[in-house]
């Protein structure tokens, strides 16, 4: 196969060594990427990406696009001998306050673009639990969510405009850089999500949200997870719309190093002067004891801290086990979430499997967390994972709330599906992939 | 052509009298339909859609589904030999308050699920003009926004699963019914908005918000619409995410019963209680001269009454001087309001064409509206029209904000997206309608 043309145009940004390219064929979940990629590059323009993917074409070399690996199905793992595309030198950011967007690079963390727009009273609302080194590209071909999804939804709804370039070496500027637009089929939404299949995107225009003038929010304790559901539901129907409502089962709250208590996060945002009576209200609503409360935008995000710890305190756990960690990614309508929880923690016993549980309440957004040691073993966790994708079906929920299908989900998501929705699915993928370069083997 | 099965399947919801079907060729835009069509049928089960659209292929029938028919681009008309497929029978409503959801048919309106959401504190936000008689598949099918969209988006923002029949005749379910899902191609939000080109919707699955508590709203004019666009971009920069922000042109304004000024209206949910904060604030930031004040949820809604009266007035203005009403749908960067609504001053006096002037501020959306006098045609208003994309596509906006393409904007788009993004967007209609039945001749 002809490096030639990789050297060249990318010089030092094609990184052949294959030590190094090993640190990139994997993401976060358990999925082993093909150790024997042909290399990294890290293209800087969207020419240089026209250029790699005409050359991809003609040598039929599978091209696995990156941002910063965070996913957890499996999404950005280089699984056949290819060449991952990172995008994490393509970090232009450009702000416009008046208009409230940005227009960004693929390679952008979140976390560093909000800190931009701190100094223009905006934000990024979506903060997934990675957001500290997850991308704007690697969020967008994810579709994620996030603990603010309760109030601001997923990345598809933040997305305005996109750059892509396609399977077949196309430039497609599709949407607008306006707050909406109907100019034909919303081809921005078809690439948010598509796990970079359809295309990679070079170029991002988002919509920012004011920041809340300010915001409350209580950490409460309760003995089952039924009344922490209801009284979610609860404030829902008082005409509250929460920002934020997390939970955490007692063994996980434990983790974190709460009280081993059911643990429900609730925040909503206010007008300033508003903040007591509202906080009175919620405390009226709950029934769970509070344990601590928080007055103002940045203590709200701080009550969120233990939750945000969950990632990290699961990977910790697993590895002292010795284990590998699998976290899933399922949603249940929000009154089916007691179900859900009861029914989970009888098949972790059934498989004598571990089970972290937590999640995004408002969103009815669970993920259970188990492990497994790898002299034993996926089987035991994969059996408990099949059985659990026909509880949620079986309950009118979804085997991938935001965490995308990768290759862990291909199986799941058919048995939510049906048969003629994958064949239209892949019927898309031939459109905008006919030669099958882009990320091949995830979602359809 | 067969009519058998049409009599046999549909009995007296099929109907065959050329004066009524004649009622129900055109939309609410200047486009005039196909008189000579098959006739209207009304179907009540997916069932019936699904046998319909097998019939239709065997016999290369069009079929031009509608709701109310109240699109302005020509999206709902039925523009060759073909059957409207009319869905106002398929009113079916399933409110859950508890998961925040409605389950509806395509022929329920908004209007009437918002006076069953009421019930529950809930509401289905996304308001056109029409939504009075609009329905909401047609809402969906043309990815209808309104006067909330500043603070609430559009319907693509609101539709959380679909059940629609393909014209391959095949029932697709797809996306679910809680409140994310990442369960491969986001095809939810290529139905949206497709005008009923890919499929025909038979049943949505809804997300519903809570009924803010409160809000206050200022009703305030200007002498000018710089200053008027800057009030807006400042509100935001403070921190305040506006519920709606409309405009309309002081000749406008005089048309509704307003002072013959340029007229913002300014609305923002609040807590209950801090209203009289809020109000005071908007009030130090706007710099018109405020003529009245609105203070809780309805009162905000009943302030903005006279901009609802816009659609009306221009259809009586037009019809009273004779003429065909044209109403347009640009977007720009909110930042470009001011040159678009200078610029196109200036084409309307070039193109001696009337011009009233309305949108919603809050999406750099206008609604820039002129006529024509039946027996002079419409040359002069499409090369007006003509020009006004060139304006604010060279401003980076959009010739398609909310209303969608239809007929009247197939020729505009192209000047927006480019070959490339068009060619993909055929190669979309040919997976989902290889028989180009539906709908035909609009969008690509």
């Amino acid at each position: 196969m002809d490096v030639g043309f990789l050297r060249k145009t990318f010089g030092d940004r094609f990184v052949e060594d294959s030590s190094i390219a090993a640190l990139y064929v994997h993401d976060a979940s358990f999925v082993e990427g093909e150790s024997n990629v042909f290399g990294v590059v890290f293209p800087e323009t969207e020419g240089e990406v026209v250029e790699l993917v005409r050359w991809a074409i003609k040598h039929k070399v599978p091209l696995f696009p990156q941002g910063s690996a965070t996913s957890l199905s499996g999404n950005a793992a280089a699984t056949a001998r290819g060449l991952v595309v990172s995008f994490e030198r393509m970090t232009k950011v450009e702000i416009d306050p008046g208009d409230g967007v940005a227009v960004v690079g693929p390679g952008v963390r979140i976390e560093e673009l909000n800190v931009e727009l701190a100094r223009y009273g905006f934000f990024f609302p979506v903060d997934p639990g990675s957001m500290r080194s997850a991308t704007i590209g690697g969020a967008i071909a994810n579709g994620a969510g996030g603990m603010r999804g309760a109030k601001y939804g997923t990345v598809k709804d933040w997305v305005l405009g996109l750059r892509v370039v396609t399977g077949r070496g196309d430039v497609l500027k599709v949407g607008c850089k306006t707050f909406k637009c109907r100019n034909g089929y919303d081809l921005v939404r078809l690439f948010v999500g598509s796990e970079g299949t359809l295309g990679l995107i070079t170029e991002a225009v988002l919509k920012l949200a004011p920041v809340p003038e300010s915001a409350v929010a209580v950490l409460a304790y309760y003995d089952d997870v039924e009344p922490l559901v209801e009284d979610v539901v609860r404030v829902r129907a008082s005409r509250i719309w929460p920002l934020f409502a997390e939970f955490l089962d007692a063994p996980t709250a434990a983790v974190v190093g709460l009280e081993e208590r059911d643990t429900l996060f609730l925040g909503v945002d206010v007008n300033t002067g508003a903040e007591e009576r509202v906080l009175k209200r919620l405390q009226s609503i709950v029934r769970g004891r509070v344990a601590s409360v928080a007055v103002g935008w940045s203590e709200a995000m701080k009550l969120l801290e233990p939750r945000r710890r969950l990632y990290s305190a699961q990977v910790h756990l697993a590895q002292r086990g010795g284990g590998v960690l699998v976290i899933e990614d399922v949603a249940v309508p929000i009154s089916k979430l007691p179900d859900a929880v009861r029914g989970l923690k009888k098949l972790a016993e059934k498989y004598g499997v571990p089970l972290l549980l937590g999640g995004h309440v408002g969103d009815g957004n669970l993920h259970p967390a188990t492990w497994f040691r790898k002299e034993e073993g996926p089987g035991k966790a994969e059996k408990f994972i099949r059985e659990m994708a026909e509880l949620v079906v079986g309950l009118g929920g979804t085997v991938s709330a935001e965490h995308g299908v990768g290759t862990l989900k291909k199986d799941l998501i058919a048995l939510e599906l049906g048969d003629a929705v994958l064949t239209y699915m892949r019927e898309l993928k031939k459109v905008f992939d006919p030669y099958n370069i882009l990320n091949p083997g995830k979602i359809a």
